[in-house]
């Protein structure tokens, strides 16, 4: 439903960037401030890190358990990245959609591109860039759980996560995380607003249209 | 530009809608909230109101001068309605576009189906749909300069303009102005957010890549 009480379909809404590029922040303010968007909890077989929280970041699984999910086709996508297994949980996503809520998704361009092989006209994929290189640098040190060795090794990774920016609906570059978040914030009422979304508008036109 | 200094490519807002859903009301508080937006003033040889200024509201023409402009190629789209034509002057726009600006167009489905058809990729198209039959008719009764044929005639035509709803990008049901006045603008946030029409990317991310 929008806010007119028109019903509407759904949308999945992919957020992707490089480690660093603000997403996981832009995520969580995202959340906060929108009641309609629920975050898809992604699965991974890589070890939990000490401030994370099993099945709020991640559910962490072992790989037995993974490749079962993956095999009996319960993920929605999947990726290994740094020898690690990501995927999307299906059931989740199938009920929150049901419920008449947005999904929100904070994953990487093979995620996106899979999810949006699979529902091309209800994903809506973002890709946010760090604003330079140097900054991209400085937000990863900042991160203090991190070892230099999970810093070097992410920056390396960046450059062939951000190669693939050009497979994305929209594109904001963080300057600025409450700048960034009213942005993805418009993105999001807007694709609400679009006319293929709003599924309850032939009756209500009808409505309309026989009042006249 | 955006706002981060990024060249993009101006696009063309079209608001359509069935007179007295709201539009015009719209369309003046969006270009009061947004200085990078300018208004296309479309030419007309209806007369013109009591409360319109020329040039303003309308550039008025009689007959003549506008099948000049017509004939040359000056239009950027043109249709008659209650047996008066409507048109929208191709150079201010260029110009407009040319200096950065997105530009508005108040103008019925003809105009849109029109404008889409030669910038594609350019135009975003947004319906405006009153809340329903009753406050149609009471939004037209209000505008006190009207006849009480020219509301009957409008009223009459309404339902021709509301069949067309389905060409249209997004959809808006006015149910309130300034509600209204955010969901257009945030359809212009995003859409200036869109990776194709940000022209700029390719060279920031390049520098980007660079860096790293």
């Amino acid at each position: 439903m929008n806010g007119d009480g028109i019903p509407r379909r759904g949308l999945m809404l992919v957020l992707s960037s490089p480690s660093g590029a603000g997403k996981t922040t832009i995520s969580r303010l995202l959340l906060e401030a929108d009641p309609g968007l629920t975050l898809s909890v992604s699965v991974t077989t890589r070890p939990k890190r000490p401030d994370e929280v099993d099945r709020r970041d991640y559910s962490f699984l072992d790989s037995a358990a993974f490749e079962k999910m993956r095999a009996a086709g319960d993920l929605l996508e999947h990726a290994k990245v740094f020898g690690n297994d990501y995927g999307t949980p299906r059931a989740p996503v199938e009920k929150a959609l049901a419920e008449g809520l947005d999904v929100l998704f904070d994953i990487d361009w093979q995620g996106a591109r899979q999810l949006k092989g699979k529902a091309p006209k209800d994903v809506v994929s973002i890709f946010v860039l760090p604003p330079s290189t140097g900054e991209l640098h400085a937000r990863l040190r900042r991160r203090a759980q991190d070892s230099d060795d999970v810093v070097a090794q992410r920056m390396k990774r960046a450059p062939d996560e951000i190669a693939h920016w050009n497979e994305f609906d929209y594109v904001v570059v963080n300057r600025d995380i409450q700048e960034s978040v009213a942005s993805v914030r418009s993105i999001l009422t807007a694709e609400r607003l679009r006319r293929q979304r709003q599924v309850g508008l032939p009756v209500f036109v009808k409505g309309l249209s026989e009042g006249l």
